[in-house]
């Protein structure tokens, strides 16, 4: 096997697994600010007063752009092989999984292909939901607990079930605050 | 942020989590009766031989009420936020996520809800399947594999996909035992 | 509860889990070679070139036959109370779950049941998908990521969903290479 991974990223992946190990995932439930700085020091863009849990898997943080006041929920799986790129407010619930990596299944040595994802401000990927390879999810959309998102989901749906389809539009309630996920 | 969560439950939480890092989690696989015992101490009520696998995951033991004969499986996520109560004889297998708690998505802050669950006796949630918050599953019912309940469950149905609709009725054989899973 | 499990494969099993909490699991991410041979000390088929990863999860080591030049993601589950059995080139990706095991519902007493699982050359199963017991994917199949699979995959065919579909057929784009997964 030829691996499409050349020399320095994987000095880079076994240093990340290192430091992922013991001072990540090690780290006291409430130091988010501590795990953020390490994401910072491989690469990874983080926005401020992101709650980014201890669990969180995250594949290459150099492949990773988090806008601020995200909260990453426990067992989070970011496999950002391809970019990854979240926006402002976002809260990604526990056990979610950002798949950012698939395989050309008509090739016989099915090559690794990484089409990146793109999440929207003020969305929410809830618990064990699935986003797939390549796909957008627009401003102020929800995926639904244990959805697949299989296709670009639009701003402001609300979007559930594997495959996920449109179950309602969403709305704020009222416009009196501009606070994101748990700032009130 | 202003935690929704006063000051006593913080040092609970912690002090459980300390418990459930080393004296649950770090328990042989047999020993059952010593991991209801420090649910107990948690103010967990958990009726007499019930199974709970070592690698089950309980948020807070003082929100659960867990009746006769019950086997939690491995890695079983009970995110009990707010209360969740199963009956006797339940059985929920691997990997199935019971998730009493979820989040107000019409306003911006996100703010934290915590219906409650209900399991009836003799249910029973098979492995990867999720129970969506504010649900009660009916007596006899079964959760497939891979089922996400997102509505109440009748009980003596069987109930599957994502979302999880009818498959069939479900019944006893025949009436000869009145023992619970693993009893014979 | 009598156990379904006789005296010696009580022994088998806890001394898989001791090898499998510390040998296995504790080698290194690249030491496939090492995990396929403590595999095989405990009467699993393994045949050559196959890559597993160290967080795969092998119930009973003697109930899995394994072609040559698989790929066993991170997390995958192989609940092989049942005998699993998996063909040439064969791709299992991150989370997959293939269940060999599930219970007489009609009982109150829930005794167990091993159908097998039969996984045929070329299968792609994806990402976080199922496989329920008793199942046969045929040969150049994909499960989709996040498919649950409750009744046989016909061969060269791609499921998806929950339960699983047809999606549509599968097909090498040419036939110039006899390489499987990751042999280019």
């Amino acid at each position: 096997m030829q691996s499409p991974h050349p020399w320095k990223v994987k000095l880079l992946r076994v240093a990340w697994a290192a430091v992922e190990m013991t001072l990540f995932r090690g780290s006291f439930h409430t130091m988010s600010r501590w795990r953020s700085f390490l994401l910072r020091c491989f690469g990874a863009h983080v926005g401020r007063g992101c709650k980014i849990r201890r669990t969180v898997r995250i594949y290459y943080p150099w492949n990773l752009t988090l806008g601020e006041l995200c909260i990453i929920g426990d067992d989070v799986r970011l496999y950002n092989l391809g970019q990854i790129t979240i926006g402002d407010r976002v809260m990604i619930s526990q056990e979610a999984y950002l798949c950012a990596g698939t395989h050309d299944y008509t090739d016989p040595s099915l090559p690794l292909l990484t089409p990146p994802i793109t999440i929207g401000a003020d969305v929410w990927i809830c618990a064990r939901a699935f986003v797939g390879p390549g796909l957008a999810v627009g401003e102020g959309a929800v995926v639904a607990a244990c959805g697949v998102a299989v296709k670009d989901v639009p701003p402001w749906t609300i979007v559930g079930g594997n495959p996920a389809k449109f179950v309602k539009q969403r709305a704020w309630r009222d416009q009196t605050t501009t606070l994101g996920p748990g700032q009130k």
